[in-house]
């Protein structure tokens, strides 16, 4: 029997066949499919949000988990330097579910939704046995550069977040900003090779970067230490697993890693709202290496969530 | 406390309005949204269908849940007159479901997806509590003609069906046609004021087509009876209820349902795969009726499936 990793590879193999697929870019396998339209490129991409997979109430305000479910879309099309056009939300409602928390979810999406000028435009309301079930597909465009895609990373590259990493769980994963002005400004003022957004974890996203552009990479760790969050070292202090474990294999972290073609000392001035914090680097063999300042050399595995 | 009525009626309040939505054309309340790019117009919309709401296991074999889910997204672009572009799949599994029946759904998706030119090009993969849930996000395109809307229906308009209707839940609803070719030839060749796919029933659907023209219909009782189903007629025979009934209420028939401006006798040669079976008309006095013959006129009420 077949199992959900055979599973995923056999539809990754045969969404990719050529098939009536005039006109797209990329499609399954990263974070948004980009399409060519006669107007220029799109792109097009979705996320689920699932009660008691993604969230819990009451934990998680109602407003949170709107803003969560649109933000994950948002964070994709960051990822992509493309701009949010537009939402679109289905929902299922399990019976018991009072209406008012619906409606507290819609209100958390229409704030992010202003903010970032992404109208919710339509969707589909239904029924579910158990538990609220959101899925936001997001409209985006690449009018102002080409789509950054996590394929292109070069030997050479630094590799840089664009914000502290882990612990997300303490509170980040209802309420980090996507960094959808962060990715335009990485794309149209630096030579960025490869970009990707950290929803799985550093460990594991940055292995899809490099199993899509079939190289490694190298992390110093004394630059990792230095990006690791204060919820990181809160979680830390109260496990004593090491905080540089969730630096690296933390899902929803929601911040950028870019591979860009200039090191740490070249960076322009940043603007205000943007951070670069340098991580490491890509290096022409697979597989991913904590470097020591010893010399130590670790290989790394990832560590993050693997869908499914 | 708010009931769902009241939620989906603050819901298509709130979303309509006009922050941040620069380029939406039409946005909640048609069969897809419509937005304004630089290259033209594109539609986007959703469509959820889950296990033990929208089909029953083993009723349904796992290639139809996966017509059903792209095909109900085909429909709603015919509805507009649009040429879908590509499709984006999220998928909640339940833990007990073997990975072969996902395999089979996304096989009758990718069937249809073929037939139609329009990729799969993304989407997202996760856990359900209970349950399969799907959701298609469908992209479309409009560029030989206008969308056409729900609205737009103009008094004197003659209603038309491009199949016959009622008893779907016999083995239509699992198989139907999206009619996409016939809803742009429509668009092409005849004066169409509005359109709709017949996806809740009759009744409702010419309601919503009413509701948002600002108008009423009234539907020729003999006319109707000759786009009964054979299906509905089966039905009809096995519970006693009219077999009218059935063609009026029942839900999921996906025909297209549009307003035109010419009469049946002015229509042009149509071709082969276009059936359009006239039923009645459009009227500036609101509300539905039905016509019989000896002048007796009735009220009909929406009596279809109603969201939520």
């Amino acid at each position: 029997m077949m199992n959900e990793f055979e599973f995923i590879s056999w539809l990754r193999q045969v969404l990719d066949r050529p098939v009536g697929r005039t006109g797209v870019a990329v499609g399954i396998g990263d974070d948004m499919a980009v399409i060519d339209l006669p107007g220029g490129k799109v792109l097009l991409g979705s996320d689920m949000v699932i009660e008691n997979i993604h969230f819990t109430f009451p934990d998680a305000k109602p407003e949170e988990v709107g803003h969560k479910a649109l933000g994950r879309c948002l964070s994709d099309c960051a990822a992509m330097a493309g701009e949010p056009v537009a939402a679109i939300v289905s929902v299922a409602r399990p019976p018991e579910m009072p209406v008012e928390i619906l409606k507290g979810v819609f209100q958390g999406m229409m704030q992010l939704a202003d903010r970032f000028g992404c109208p919710i435009v339509g969707g589909d309301t239904s029924h579910s046995e158990k538990g609220l079930v959101l899925d936001v597909c997001l409209l985006g465009k690449c009018q102002r550069n080409e789509p950054t895609l996590r394929r292109g990373a070069k030997a050479g590259d630094y590799l840089y977040v664009t914000g502290t990493l882990g612990g997300s769980i303490l509170g980040k994963h209802l309420r980090f900003e996507p960094k959808i002005e962060q990715g335009l400004w990485i794309a149209e003022h630096l030579p960025v090779h490869a970009m990707i957004d950290i929803s799985d974890g550093l460990s594991s996203d940055l292995g899809h970067m490099c199993a899509e552009s079939r190289c490694g990479a190298e992390l110093f760790s004394h630059a990792v230490e230095a990006a690791i969050s204060v919820d990181a070292r809160k979680l830390s202090a109260k496990t004593g697993k090491e905080a540089m474990d969730y630096a690296i294999n933390d899902g929803e972290d929601f911040e950028l890693l870019a591979a860009i073609g200039i090191s740490p000392s070249e960076l322009p001035d940043l603007p205000e709202n943007v951070r670069l914090l340098p991580i490491g680097r890509i290096v022409e063999e697979s597989g991913i290496l904590m470097i020591y300042p010893t010399g130590r050399r670790v290989e790394i595995q990832a560590g993050g969530y693997r869908h499914f």
